[in-house]
């Protein structure tokens, strides 16, 4: 099992790795960082963190190397290399070695990526995380772990700097997918929720009154508590970018792809967040979806709003 | 307002109807109830409740008229009468009565009504509810009421012995949008649910396993928590009829006719419940829809379910 | 079979109903008209023909009863009457009389007249017309025949004054089930052409050039013919209002449910035809609905079109 | 102007690659062939064709260089090479060399490809093909360029020996995006054919007559024409088979992606298309999309056929 000794290595600082990172560092491992632009790291060197000069040397000097990126081809990239790119992690991966991709990635990438690293000994975990950048600050992220158990047992104290609920979900690649299920449904109920809004005010009723009634029966959600009032106010401002909701809903289409199924659902969902980024909109909060909704139905959700209670 | 010697009178002695019927009798009111097919009356007229001989003559006998009918058509025959129908509700409405229809109508439909009861001097609410059996055995219902805030005022008490959350939300209909603007969104949640199942068990995830991360994070929902396990277990007895959900995403397509306006999630949820109903499956709960996605995905959601936990 | 001097009743004198009578005038039967708005059968009358008082009268002095209405609802009140409308056909249908119906209608209320029909010893079929105004007035419309082949006999030298193509698709009811299926696919042909051009305007392609290839491969359609110029020039001149083929696209929904079966492929296109609707656009060409794809790509099909070929 | 000394390289052997190598070698180009699965060069080998050691090898000896392969990941490797991939075409690439790249292609990588083509002095066009093995096997395919007018006009006769309609559609890519607009197209238009007649058949019409019907109005296409009688006849043997349609909108899908607007239809589409997939029906011939609305209906098309016509 990990103790305060161990060495840890992080690449990816940005603004979801910046503050994880942090909170490792604050839990009093030693840290090594990297990432492509090399300025983001001034804030954890300051605090101590030691900085590699490329993965394969964050990798060899790390017991516990954790990968935070943007894609499933940054992951490919930093991890097992590709034309010009820096030495990648898997130079220096060898028995001992731990792997956590936090990053979301597709299953297929994770599983690929975990038998390179077996084949050198290593061991890897897929563990992405739910939650945004405050829970991420407050070390209250929900980290959904593929892999072997033992392997998971081992990094466990890592990890708990960084979440509070850590789910064992299966082997390789199955954190993936259940970060993936939870997202196509979330993506979807956000889009549900405000059709239903866009109805409810075309036929008349106030929406404070529907959110009033949405909290306070079965139909209460993350999304009607989260971002209700922010929709009936039109306030988009970011708390989870809406390019990045159609970035996971891409990942899960290319998974339902590679499975060959179809998820209808969550097909028109996405293509309604595209509709969005079309429009210039992929930067506002993704509860902004409500916006091509209201376009479809030419109607306001917040002009339903009278001027009194 | 209501006090216990207020004469109530009570159409649509159904599934429903029964129990919230039983709650008023229970609660002191003096009732007299008719129903189409008359044999559903038995059990209350044991327990002490008057049986009218006609609609007309039930609502002149009574201060509150009850509604709870099957659909639009059936509250349009009971109340304002139709070819070969008995003498309707209207008939006996006049100053001082007040009509609660507590079917699920459509606005247009309520709104309807409601100008024809004033005209007569009475007053309308449309009070659908939102809860099954259960809660409706227990007085413990949603009523989401549409019409005037001094008649409601004045049945409330009434209403209190049916229902245990009374949310007025607007004038005549708007009690309508609001049961829509819900079910809309609870119906949708369901197929969503189920989706993000097909494709995590696709991908090799135990069920129960995402049930229990769904259920510990933010994607819990009602769903999630009386939906999920039963999905599991591949059990559809019967909680809401598919046929029911189908009867009010029809009455929602309906109005959104009504209103010109798009409803595309809405839409595409309600054809992949009609796949059921064509398939046989309308008597099973609403969940069963789950199987059109296990077919379209070709995978058995409780087939991911492994010997041992 | 119908001769020359058949007197033949026509009601509906609308932008279709107009022409199609005009050419049973010319073709030198005598005919009887009646409008719901008297002042629209003034040509007629010039024309030669008689004038009724009411649908009842119309039905008993004309051995062939044409009624070409705007949709179910009018068609039933116009047969069989409703709450303060004018004597209906019905009353003046009998033995030996033949009632067409041309309107766009509901199988299931065109059976149910059809009965009403039989009841009284007069023959029915429903006999809905393909095509538009051009057609009409050439006489050159397709109709889709419903009832008995004997019927439809006796009175094909009358729609051959209005059509050049009769197809005998089945009994009661199936022509407007044949008119309902091909306006389906129009439907959804028209959204599907215009979503490929806003591909591949999108990806850069000039969309006369676009135009070109697909009038000159296997992808060339009535659409592609009549409607793709039309949309590179953002000419939606109605030929066919938005509006009534949301008409035409929400009977088959009707239809569609009275059959308990999904049709999501329309649903979805009637979807995106109801948010042009709700931003004005009933009244354009339905071939505008190439409008509302552009704005969920943000993207112009003309704006496509470089200065010069 | 190609004339019939100047030396062709095909690659990619496989159902169409080989009928269209077999028309460049009887026009009487010499040709020079090469193919990942030697074995499958044999029949060109005796017909007169020499066989390149590699890609590369085939390149330098050939000035027009056409490949012909499954998908953007095939034709990535073979061009640019790849992970332990044959040296690859771009390595033989110089002044006056013309790659001619047939395969369905991303509009993103063909235009990638070209660069890099363009960098070694070489010229490249992208010319997907539409139409399946027997026009192809007659000479008789539709060609779609993008690339330069000057390097089509100087491959154009090497073209014409295997296609019938050349069409220059624009620059590098466009070719590519033409294609998967058509076919987008194509995709729906299918399902849509096949969603009227589960709904016809359903309602009680006789498929044969509806055929007729479609077959002799404006709607008809080339999907009526020649899927329209298999689909009755529930003959779905494979004249272009589902798996490849579905490869075809997952292209059309990725692309839509990379310019980020949605495509709300062809996405619905390709989800029933992979419902057949997952069923394993992706070998069958793309108009077995109509099995999953028949399974959706709880109807069969062919069933809806009487004894007698």
């Amino acid at each position: 099992m990990a103790s305060r000794d161990t060495p840890v290595g992080f690449i990816g600082i940005g603004t979801m790795g910046l503050p994880m990172a942090k909170n490792i560092l604050k839990a009093g491992y030693p840290l090594t960082v990297w990432n492509r632009t090399v300025q983001r790291t001034t804030r954890l060197i300051e605090m101590g963190a030691k900085l590699a000069s490329n993965p394969a040397q964050l990798a060899s000097e790390s017991s516990v190397i954790i990968t935070m990126l943007s894609d499933p081809q940054a992951v490919l990239e930093v991890v097992l290399g590709g034309v010009g790119s820096a030495p990648p992690v898997i130079e220096g991966v060898g028995p001992g070695k731990v792997l956590v991709d936090m990053s979301t990635n597709l299953p297929s990438v994770s599983r690929m990526i975990a038998d390179k690293v077996h084949e050198r000994g290593g061991e890897m975990l897929d563990a992405p995380v739910s939650g945004s950048v405050k829970p991420a600050i407050e070390g209250a992220l929900t980290i959904m772990v593929g892999g072997r158990s033992e392997t998971l047992e081992r990094v466990k104290p890592v990890l708990e700097t960084m979440g509070k609920r850590i789910f064992h979900v299966g082997g390789n690649g199955d954190g993936c997918s259940m970060k993936l299920a939870l997202n196509m449904h979330l993506g979807t109920l956000m889009v549900s929720f405000a059709e239903a809004f866009t109805f409810g005010v075309k036929a008349g009723l106030d929406p404070r009154i529907m959110l009033e009634v949405f909290n306070n029966t079965v139909l209460r959600t993350y999304i009607s508590e989260t971002k209700g009032q922010k929709m009936i106010d039109g306030d988009w401002s970011t708390a989870f970018a809406l390019s990045l909701m159609v970035k996971d809903l891409d990942l899960a289409s290319d998974s339902a792809r590679d499975m060959k199924i179809p998820i209808p659902l969550t097909s028109l969902v996405r293509d309604l967040y595209y509709a969005c980024v079309a429009n210039g909109k992929g930067g506002l909060d993704f509860s902004a979806v409500a916006t091509q909704l209201e376009q479809m139905g030419n109607i306001k959700i917040s002009g339903g709003v009278g001027s009194s209670p």
